[in-house]
């Protein structure tokens, strides 16, 4: 697999509203732009540090993962997205035969236009992580 | 505060020898360095993905608070380290004038050369938030 940069780090947030001031008064960084992910039952906003966005994460509903990881007591990162060079289908197929566990076994529709699958925390040291590619590039 | 980029991500592990291949041979990333910072009581493994470094934290002993960490249950992300335009000294100030509560008062010297502090994951969405300086920059 090449991995060009980190997308993004998924944080997890009761109140998009309720942290802000804390993103943009103390740490001085700036929300560009807020989505709601139907998919993943969640409202995001994000921010940008040097190459990487901060993606926050609110839940929409109860059913959502987001509140489920916040619920069992997960705070701050939530996953982290890596930029793949190659798309996300071969990642995954390379992935597969490497014996790493896929939680998507094809590339679907995430936040921000982006094609996304996620690989399973039990084969990745414990971070729910994500691959990205843009296929606008 | 003016941050420029996120320095590292430190990643909590058991052994550095037992996830190297994940980061290496799954994530095609590679190791360049590795080092023990006594005064935090982990040995560190350091790989870059565009701009940030992952930070691989061993405990070397059962006091190290990343030892506790693991102990408690963490898994994964420890903390989030951003560079700091206009020094940690200053923006510890900002931060102290803002109510952060903030886990070292002043800048002390940490992995890689660099200049850090800590900011208490209470004030901080639940990350735990370092901010760095290479004093020789």
């Amino acid at each position: 697999m090449k991995i060009s940069k980190i997308e993004h780090l998924g944080i997890a947030v009761q109140s998009i509203d309720a942290v802000l001031p804390y993103f943009e008064n103390v740490l001085g960084l700036k929300c560009y732009k807020t989505e709601v992910v139907e998919d993943q039952k969640v409202k995001t906003a994000f921010l940008k540090v040097g190459e990487v966005k901060l993606e926050l994460l609110e839940p929409t509903c109860a059913e959502s993962t987001v509140q489920k990881f916040l619920d069992n007591g997960g705070r701050g990162i939530h996953h982290v997205a890596f930029c793949v060079e190659d798309g996300v289908a071969e990642a995954l197929a390379e992935c597969d035969g490497q014996g790493i566990r896929l939680i998507d076994k094809a590339p679907r529709k995430g936040a921000d236009g982006l094609q996304i699958a996620f690989l399973h925390p039990k084969s990745t040291v414990g971070i729910l992580t994500e691959l990205c590619e843009d296929p606008n590039k």
